[in-house]
């Protein structure tokens, strides 16, 4: 017995199904599922992937039994169309696609209105009563098959189309005519003739015959080969071939042509949208000759046919359970549906459809989550522009320049070329995009003041997108072409040039640069009632929690309303660049004895207390993680190739001044010792040099004084009614030892804090894991830490040894490029090395102290893919910037549906064996 | 029945023996191995440890039983020697000392002379016949229980004494006589009835009881406890008491006391060693009054006692199979043995004694290896000063400072401030040492030009003490008083001053610097039969092979002497910074086209293939690993901040020029490129930035290069029939596929060279474990790496997150002082971190390669605790500095033996269960 290569579909019924995709290809087992369904499909019938296989592995020959099998079907079609193939007065016409498992847009072959020749066309015309119609076809076939199926150019026939419409001194083809069309024909069989050196086959089933083989071989095509390549497909699935009963648009003005939503794609709206023309084919209305109609008024038009799409439009949705985009025909009143699919749209009407259809109780609440990306709320919560007015702007030629889309939203203002210039503007009530070559921690005031950043170094995770992204500045980094020159106060990319206060227009989710401004939307999550609806079930599905990195009340009190359920990351250390604290920082670390550092430590506490008070009345009731200083000491002070030009400058100056017999100013002397402080704090890699509690150990001063302030804000405000949870982390740790050394002093002061107020307040001390040796050893850290933190940004900088700002500049964006690393690991956690670590760092952190508390702060807290890690590894909550939360809500939602569906799976496995 | 306290030993048996150490404390296990083993000691009985634990357990009172078994004890003393306790014409006289399982020195204490009262004194000086040796006798008892025991403080005493020998006009005790101490006598026990209120305890059997519980009491002293939580010995082990027989060497001539090492000490020689006194007591010959005389002399003034000598000299060394340092005493011509221990020794003798006595048949040749010391084989191997000199020396003020001991050996040389007067005097054939607050890379020709370094700052493996051990050049660093003033040419500390070219000498080994010329031996391992049998013994047990790090033939040619069985790690980046390629090293990295860096790259070949040559000639027949450019390419760039003063510099000449009306020179505008590229190249970390395999796949010119002129070195000098096994290493692999593109390309090159030459040689391609993903995703990495070798310094630096320099100058010092870190993980493998990381990589890798060639070539290659943990964890060869092999061959030795022997006690456990 040989295989079952051919699969009818027709009156109703059909032998394949949608699960048959492998076997039937993506678009056979839509229409087998289709008129399954009943749904008006042209019958037909699908030749299997397996036969395309064996075709290729028999060195190009149809498998023995298949053509049988075809003419089988042929005979099956005719019966059920009540046509005949290859003559008779109802000629039967096919199209021939190809069709595989997975869709390979424009990259196989079609050949439409198979199964004419000079006897059949003159059936069709008789039988259509419209000569035009016929021939029109009939050219359209000659062209499409010489071309894919015999290879000769195309061009050859576009040629003589064009000689023709020369000859008649007519623009468009349709006003050619009935005896153009039947001319032009013979023109096409006589290229053939002369390129082929023999007839135009007229026997349709040798048309067939050719017209499989061809969609067969076009799965080996070079551009299709490419395609898989490029697009991990592999090479062994081969292609299924539908053999489609041709139905026709353009038999007058009870026919038609359409594209059809079931739902408007661009707002979720519950209306049919869509498009579509009468007395026309589908090219036609591709083609844009003629202006298509809304679908609406297709109820006026034809109302038995908009009814019946209608209803149609219910059925696919009732059965797909989805917005389906709908290709449909209409021949003589009669609807056909050549092809559905799953419907694109734009990320506001994803969430409302999939909350509405829940709400109709089309899918469960779970499957309204699961249909949501991540992406799609991120970008409902930036300010965005309009795709429409981006297009016609970039045809405008208003496109200034592409970067890495650093930090998703829009924004528009006028540029400015440092800090200062865009806090000063920002503060005059001026919209400000602050541009810079790159950014660095004392910018950050000018990015706070700006609507978006635009530089043109650095990477999606230099300090510049770090940074934006924190606290949600839309922002491009990276724009190479872009030369700034800040002498210049101006930028150009070739010649186009754009000066300080000139407006500019980003777009964060794109990397899209615009001259001049562009209007923007900015949503808020309070008004999307829909998305706001679809978190609350994502938050009944998920395990993991979602908290927030925040060092100020403003953040905090954002993150609360997005969702947040505690604060993961507060960083004391961003309290210390303030405006008036900064230069109490550097008397602190250049204090010469331990008096003055001492007295600078405690002009500090009052201002760090007030920040953990606005901080703990925020967040109520919800743990509060603060980090006590982390980075190394010489980040506060100046740069020392500044100081080094002032003191030249100095120097100089004074020479001057020796020359006109004056002293010079005492302010030499103050820069040197400067200089000298700095250059002897001055690190190799400053990154794993004193920093973290490194530093609390050798100067722990600074940390009782950052604990001391923590506490007392923690006890004035539980006095308030307020439950406080302090968390009190501490960076950096590699030893068990660091620890047993310095948090029993800490405790101490907590200790004291609440004996001087009289308060209680529960209180953990934990650590951060972001040296690998924590990883290691985290068994014997959990022994004194009482939580763990995920530091991933800086884990997955010693796990790989790679300093970020360094790698992303010199090599690995060029890595991600060249496919040496899947992804840029500081975006998604890099599951091989720094997961397994972090694997290793739960599993023996708990072995010692099962109820630790374990969650993740660096910037991979907001990346859905990484929180799907974070959920499969049993952490207990991620991190994320503010702006993220709602992101993460929906990601943890996703990762613990997508686990427990796997799981359910295996268990099923398991049963079965 | 009560527990058994009280262990007798006498007339030649004992009730215990060596093994019950931890039951009657080292000394009273000693003791009774002595009297079982047929040596002469005097009887006595030993109360256990159990029992002081059990004082102290039930409050300071006696044990049940124990005082009954004590006076058991007594009668059987008094039968064995014939005395009477407390009365009689022959008391017997007792000391009563402490003694734990672990030797505590001097921190407990000890009554000799018990048992002597007001009638017993004048017993003894009837049966002595000396009045004054016996109140002489009474007197010490009266002070040293009265202080010990009763708690007096023994100034009393002293004072008393002092006021005696005033009133007497004399200065020594030895010009006072019999009534002088009768006297004494008197005037003590008045002390004791002032101080105390009642009488000095005449009744012996009181003394005996008090003592016994003055030495339990000892146990828990301050400084005891102090002690043992510093030496980290257990507080609950309890101290026993040794009751033994007083004999005395000070009844006569024919009485004595001494030292005795049954070897030479200092030559391991096999002959008596030591020194004795006639007519004295111990204390004596520790004071020094009287000269003692050398053991030999013995043998003329009391031949019969030498005799005895020789023969227990003999039976304690078969009977503790090691060289032993007595303390005997001579009472009336009769030889008693009263401690034996095995004898400190120095390097040299360790080895000789090890060598001889498994030549001798005492000891196997595992138990010879297991007997010496790496670090003695290391100290023989550099230039050595005499201790005795150097004492003098101390003395006469000539110690100028201490540092670091960073690299062992004697070194004498004049002072030179800067490389190049290094390199200028060492080339002239002056002796150099030279003196820098550190070095760097540029310092390298200046550090081999000098016998020796010292520097202000920096740590054991600061660049300076890294070099230095790796070229074996003694090195002290961090030397913190010395002031450097390069300027004025000159150093000081404190007031001492030493100029440029003045002589100095440091003790590498001990980090001891000298003012002047102190005489140095130069051993050669050669010339050292004991030291190279030994080693052979070694090479026999172990099964890690030891290799060297050499990038010369010289280093080569000295490693293979040394016994290295294959080079680990040739740095070919150590031949860029040689002076005539320097240049075009730098011309290379500032190309600014395609073809300028390819020419000089074709001009580095030719001088990279002889290098390498060199290297294969000398190791015809082992492996040579060479690896590919690791350092980031800024490193061969002159310093950033030097070109900017330079630049400065031209500028300001310039100025000068333009006001004379000049034209200025071009030298300003190469100086601007030069620090534009530098600053282009400027890394925050460079440690973690473009280095290693980033770079070969960023720039592949580089090691294509390499890789071409390794290929035709080895071809070449195939040719002339020398077997080359090069194995080509590609550092910094963080991901496999890294080395998935990097190593096709190489292996590429080196076909096209065999190709070219005709000629084939087997090599290998592998990679460097030094980032913590490498071991982490080792099982991958070794799909395509065949060969691993641990770069262990820069794992530790990426597993803990130290930057080695900056740590050491920045709080490592401190963590390891303060006890946070056990050891500096750079000198010793950090086993729970970076070593829980090797065992992953080794077990992963061998997963996928079974046969992977794995070693460590970090400078833990060189330590002997890492060497016994890469023995462990199963590598195939640890690869060391050429003067380290000795070292790493005995302790991989040594590695191989404990492992058995730990394997062997676990069968042991196991087959008693």
């Amino acid at each position: 017995m040989t295989k079952k290569y051919v699969y009818f579909f027709g009156a109703g019924r059909a032998e394949g199904s949608a699960e048959m995709r492998a076997l039937l290809g993506g678009k056979g087992a839509g229409l087998a599922e289709m008129t399954n369904a009943g749904l008006p499909v042209p019958p037909g019938f699908t030749i299997t992937t397996e036969a395309c296989s064996a075709y290729f592995r028999s060195g190009e020959v149809l498998p023995e039994g298949l053509w049988d099998q075809v003419m089988e079907a042929l005979r099956r079609l005719e019966e059920v169309t009540g046509r005949t193939f290859g003559g008779g007065e109802h000629p039967l016409l096919v199209s021939v696609r190809s069709g595989a498992k997975v869709s390979m847009p424009g990259m196989m072959d079609t050949i439409l209105n198979l199964g004419l020749n000079d006897e059949t066309v003159e059936a069709l015309a008789r039988e259509s009563g419209d000569e035009r119609f016929a021939y029109d076809a009939y050219r359209r076939f000659l062209q499409m098959f010489s071309s894919v199926v015999l290879g000769i150019s195309d061009e050859r026939f576009e040629e003589a189309l064009n000689e023709l419409k020369r000859r008649r001194g007519v623009e468009l083809d349709t006003e050619l005519g009935a005896s153009d069309w039947r001319q032009l024909t013979e023109t096409f069989k006589a290229i053939v003739r002369r390129e082929m050196g023999e007839e135009f086959p007229q026997d349709p089933y040798h048309q067939l015959r050719l017209a499989i083989e061809a969609v067969f071989r076009s799965w080996n095509t070079k551009r299709a080969i490419d395609y898989r390549n490029a697009a991990g497909i592999p090479h062994d699935l081969g292609t299924a071939v539908n053999v489609v009963t041709m139905v026709f648009g353009n038999m007058g003005w009870d026919s038609g042509t359409g594209v059809l939503f079931t739902r408007d794609p661009r707002t979720g709206e519950k209306v049919l949208y869509g498009e579509y023309l009468l007395n026309a084919q589908g090219e036609d209305v591709v083609a844009g000759i003629r202006n298509t109609k809304p679908i609406a008024e297709l109820s006026r038009e034809l109302p038995e046919v908009y009814n019946q799409l209608v209803e149609v439009a219910g059925k696919l949705e009732r059965h797909y359970r989805d917005m389906q985009d709908v290709e449909f025909t209409i021949e003589r009143g009669r609807l056909w549906l050549l092809q559905t699919r799953a419907g694109k749209r734009t990320a506001r009407a994803a969430i409302k459809i999939a909350v509405d259809m829940a709400q109709e109780g089309l899918i469960q609440r779970e499957e309204a989550v699961m249909r949501v990306s991540p992406s799609d709320v991120d970008s409902l919560l930036h300010p965005q522009f309009d795709a429409a007015v981006k297009q016609q702007l970039a045809a405008e030629g208003r496109l200034l320049v592409r970067g890495v889309n650093a930090s998703p939203g829009a924004a528009v203002g006028m540029v400015a070329f440092d800090a200062d210039t865009a806090e000063t503007w920002g503060k005059e009530g001026k919209e400000v995009i602050m541009v810079r070559p790159f950014t660095k921690p004392d910018d950050v005031h000018g990015m706070l003041a700006s609507r978006g950043i635009l530089t043109s170094e650095g990477g999606a995770t230099s300090h510049a997108a770090v940074v934006a992204r924190q606290f949600g500045v839309p922002c491009i980094v990276g724009a190479r072409q872009l030369e700034i020159d800040l002498e210049a106060r101006q930028m150009r990319v070739g010649e186009r040039v754009v000066r300080e206060g000139e407006w500019i227009s980003i777009d964060g989710s794109t990397g899209e640069v615009f001259v001049g401004r562009v209007p923007t939307v900015h949503p808020r999550l309070e008004e999307q009632a829909e998305l706001m609806k679809l978190l609350s079930w994502a938050d009944e599905v998920r395990r993991l929690q979602v908290w927030a990195n925040a060092d100020v009340p403003e953040d905090a009190a954002r993150a609360r309303r997005f969702g947040a359920q505690g604060i993961g990351l507060c960083r004391t250390e961003h309290m210390f660049f303030g405006e008036e604290r900064l230069p109490i920082v550097q008397r602190m670390i250049l204090a010469e004895s331990e008096e003055e550092r001492e007295q600078a430590l405690q002009e500090l506490l009052p201002l760090q207390r007030q920040d953990f008070e606005g901080l703990f009345r925020v967040m109520d009731g919800l743990p509060v993680i603060i980090r006590l200083i982390d980075p190394p000491l010489h980040e506060f002070l100046p740069d020392r190739n500044q100081v080094w030009e002032q003191l030249i400058e100095s120097r100089l100056a004074a020479v001057s001044q020796y020359v006109l017999g004056r002293r010079a100013d005492g302010r030499i002397g103050e820069l040197e010792r400067l200089l000298a402080s700095i250059e002897g704090m001055h690190e190799s890699n400053p990154m794993m040099g004193l920093r973290g509690v490194r530093l609390s150990i050798i100067m722990p001063g600074i940390v009782k004084m950052q604990v001391r302030a923590i506490m007392e804000a923690a006890c004035r405000v539980a006095r308030d009614g307020i439950v406080v949870k302090p968390e009190v982390m501490i960076p950096l740790t590699g030893h068990v030892n660091e620890l047993k050394v310095i948090q029993p002093e800490l405790e101490k002061v907590a200790e004291e804090v609440m004996a001087e107020t009289g308060v209680r307040v529960n209180y953990k001390f934990g650590t951060m894991i972001e040296v690998p040796r924590a990883a290691v050893t985290a068994d014997d850290i959990a022994s004194v830490a009482q939580f763990f933190s995920f530091g991933t940004n800086d884990l997955t900088q010693m796990t790989f040894g790679y300093s970020r700002d360094d790698a992303e500049a010199r090599f690995l964006l060029q890595y991600v490029e060249r496919g040496i690393l899947p992804a840029n690991p500081f975006q998604t956690i890099d599951r091989e090395g720094v997961g397994e670590l972090m694997k290793m760092a739960v599993s023996k952190g708990r072995r010692t102290r099962p109820d630790l508390e374990i969650g993740v702060c660096g910037e991979h807290g907001g990346d859905p893919l990484s929180i799907e890690f974070c959920h499969e590894i049993g952490l207990d909550y991620v991190s994320c910037s503010p702006f993220r939360v709602p992101v993460a809500r929906l990601a943890a939602a996703q990762a613990a549906l997508k686990l427990k569906e796997r799981v359910a799976e295996r268990e099923e496995v398991g049963s079965r064996k």
